[in-house]
Parts: structure tokens; sequence; C-alpha cells
């Protein structure tokens, strides 16, 4: 079994280089924490969310790809409530069998989506696990005072809105369960590899979240699920809703794989992983789609 | 085996009446995310730690020392920083066999040492896991702006000062290990509650650490032990650290299991779970004992 380096050889050589730099001084990880100084009439917006091997994703997914998906859930939520991302803490429980090669892949792909997404590694944890590999995110976000977006505040009459295709996850999760999460032994017909992606890589949507802050319509983000989280934006306005068939935006992979019977639509309702924004609205010029 | 509550039941029922109250809005654990306005002047400072059942703790530890442990073991490296704790994010990997006690322990646990340190519950996340019990927290103090402490800057000839008696904890786990962690089965000679419970329930210095914000003396927890944490801020200072054993400040419980034979020096130094200060400092006017 390969060796697994220990604590401080993986925080030294894989995380310290993503460690603070613009908004946070997190003292190159040496120190027992960081520090962050808050903008001028702004707030922090604090969400958290932990992913496990054989729950969440695949063991043997690729590392990058685990550590994306596992900051972008976080980012999702603070997308859902208008936030810019600031910063991240990231808990692993690591099993034996963790090798130097994944550590390399995993820090990377959370390089890549620090560029992209502008966020910096604030601290952390690492600790050995007899369990799964264990991954805790806080993510913290900013948004102007009194800007932040909320799950309450529908009206029954209101319409619903979603920010892009919904169940893609869902069904590229299915396609990848019956062979134990090995995309590379998937043939690529009626565009697994586009809703596999979906599922591995979910694309939060921060740039509209952004542009939506300080609007008073009811806003979440997809992760349970269209109708569970639609659910709780109607629960919270003493509704229920109605949801048309006819009028859930499907991708084209999707909609061949329901046509072909290969992919169901409860699925696409209820399996989640979709990490679009769902709003409530009431007003046509706060639409979103 | 009995039931596990679900969920959104752990969540409304254990943890919403923890969540928010003067300084976060936590919307009830019923959103995405908290939000947390800043004082002005201050800076908030960030940390976190995981804790695994059969690692950092016995999994059949009592419910409420196992919650009020995996917060103070974060409080502690607030202390160490100078800044007074404002909210936590909990994220918790359950196991099979987790009941509506044990939820309700755990709960009052976390309750009673948010009101002995101020702290509020701002959020987490609540998931299955094949393994074993994990809590990972994240907490957020807040400091006057450039009054962290830090770990850095001892110079050759500093002092070194702890603010409390070194090694009870590890004295204590040594009690526990060799009987399985159950400490009702062990008689209380030479003081054997008193170290069990050093361990169980650490005793973050989060008065001490404010007083000394904005102290230049290098500052840490002691968590991994003396020898390794002196190590570190030795290393940052370029030098060594000269350790006599007469002067290392030891309970009276310690003192008589070592001169027992029933415990050893070793564990002392090098056991860890102290979580108390520790301090190089060259100037007598800001001696901490």
């Amino acid at each position: 079994m390969p060796r697994r380096p220990g604590e401080f050889e993986v925080i030294s050589s894989y995380f310290a280089p993503l460690a603070g730099g613009r908004r946070v001084d997190a003292l190159g990880l040496k120190d027992d924490a960081a520090s962050l100084a808050p903008r001028p009439d702004t707030e922090f917006i604090l969400t958290a969310d932990a992913l496990v091997a054989g729950v969440h994703f695949f063991p043997d997914d690729p590392p990058d790809l685990i550590a994306r998906k596992s900051l972008r859930v976080n980012l999702s939520d603070l997308a859902a409530k208008g936030a810019t991302p600031v910063a991240y803490l990231l808990c692993l429980s690591l099993p034996e069998g963790i090798d130097a090669p994944w550590f390399e892949a995993f820090a990377a792909g959370l390089a890549a989506d620090q560029r992209e997404f502008a966020i910096e590694l604030a601290g952390g944890d690492t600790t050995s696990t007899p369990g799964p590999l264990t991954i805790a995110i806080t993510a913290i976000g900013e948004v102007e005072t009194g800007r932040m977006l909320r799950r309450a505040g529908a009206r029954p009459g209101d319409d619903v809105w979603v920010s892009g295709t919904i169940g893609d996850a869902a069904l590229g999760l299915g396609i990848l369960r019956p062979v134990g999460g090995r995309a590379s032994a998937i043939a690529d017909d009626d565009g697994a590899a586009y809703l596999i992606g979906r599922y591995r890589l979910p694309q939060p949507r921060v740039a509209l979240g952004r542009a939506l802050s300080g609007c008073t319509a009811a806003t979440m983000d997809v992760s349970d699920g269209l109708l569970q989280d639609l659910g709780h934006i109607a629960r919270l306005a003493g509704c229920g809703a109605i949801v048309e068939e006819t009028e859930i935006p499907l991708s084209s992979p999707a909609r061949a794989r329901i046509s072909a019977g290969t992919g169901r639509l409860d699925d696409v309702l209820a399996g989640g992983d979709d990490y679009e924004i769902l709003r409530a609205d009431g007003g046509a010029a706060s639409r979103i789609s």
C-alpha cells in the first residue's frame, strides 16, 4: 500500500501554496488560525457542506474533480445567497492508501477552482480515519449589507424559475452507478459524458447570484432535487407549487435518454445535484431566464 | 438497532434551537447559509478542526462531552490568537446507531458551551457515513484589527511560559486506554477522575488569550504536545528551546502518577491535548504566570 504523506508534509507541500494571498492572511498555514478583514458596508455569508466517499462521490473518482465538487457545492450555496466567494476552510479525514499523487491532483483541482472563483484557502485540518474519505468545507462569502438572498418571501401566484437544465447530474449518476463509477468504461451514447460531467463538476451560478443580490424573490440552489427544494420555498410561503412537466428545462442528452427510456423523469425531479438557482418570483422584471 | 432521526428532524429538533441570536442571522437553519456582520475596527479569525471517533475520542464517550471537546479544541485555537469566539459551523458525518437520545445529549453539550463561551451556531451539515462519527467544526472569532497573536516572533533568549499544568490529558487518556475508554470502570486513585476530565473537557484559555491580544510575544496553544508545539515556535525563531524538567508545571495527580511509576514523563511532554497557551517571551512585563 502506498505511503500516505504525513500531516505536516501534506500541509506544506500541497495546501500551503493555496493559502491566503489577497483577502485572507493564512500565515502560510503555519499558525493556529487565519485572519480575514471585512470590507466596509458588507457582511459575511457562511455555509458548510460535508461529502463522504461512497455517499456523495465514488472513491475512485478523479481527485481533482472530488476537490472541485466539494468546493463547488458550497459555492452554489453562496451563489444562492447572492454572495461573492472570499475564503474557505477544508477538513479532510483521510483513510489509508491516499498517496502523494492523489494529494497532488486534489490540490490541483482546488487551485483551478480558486482561480476560477477568486476564493482563497484560509485553513483547515487533516486527520486519519478508519472510515471513508470525508471532506468538510466551510465557505465564506461577502455581500453588501442587507442584500443577502433568502429562501423565504415567495407568495401564492409567483412564477417558478431555474437558472439552467434540471436532472442532468441525476441522469449522469444513473449512468455511473451500474458500472461502479468508472466513466472510462462507458460509451458516449446519448451525451453520457455531458451528463456525467454535470454530476461530477457542478457549475455554481456565482455571477448570476451576485447580479440578483438585493432582490426580494425567494431564492435557493437546487441540491436535493427540484421537488424537495421547491417544497422548502413553498412551505415557507404557506402554499404548494405546481410544476408543469413540459416546462422543466431539459438538456438534449437528458431529453434523449428519457425518450429512449434509459433515463427516468423521477430522477430528473428528485435526483438532485443540479446546483442551479431556483427562484419563485411574482414580477416579470426580475425573471432570470 | 435504534432508528437514526432523519436529517431535517435532526436539524429542526436539536440544532435549530442553537442557531444564531445575537451576532449571527442563521435563519433558523432553514436556509442555505447564515449572515454575520462585522463590528467596526475588528477582523475575523478563522480556524477548523475535525475529530474522528476512535482517533480523537472514544465512540462511547458521553455525547455531551464529545460535543464540548469538539467545540473547545477550536476555541483553544481562537484563544491562542487573542480572539473572542463569535460563531461556529458544524459538519457531522453520522454512522448508523446514532439515536435521538444521543442527539439530545450532544446538543445539550453544545448549548452549555455556547452559554459559557458566548458563541452561536451559524450552520453546518449532517450526512450519513459507513465510517466512524466525524465532527468537523469551523470556529470564527473576532479581534481588534491588527491585534491577532502569532506563533512567529520568538527570539533566542526568550523565556517559555504555559498557562497551566501540562500532561494531565495525556495521563488521563493513558488511564482510559487499557479499559477501552469506560471511565465508570476506573477507581479514582491518584486523581484519575481529574486527569480523565482534563482529557475529555479541555479548558480553552479564552479570557487569557483576549487579555494578551496585541502582544508581540510568540503564542500558540498546546494541542500536539509541549515538545512538538514548542518546536514550532522555536523553528520559526530559527533556534532551539531548552525545557528544564523540574520547571514543567504538573498537577498533583500528574505528579503522583509519575512518582508512582503509573504515568510517564514522555506522555506529559509529547502526549498533547493540553489546550494551554504556550508563549515565548523576552519581557518580564508580559509574563503570564
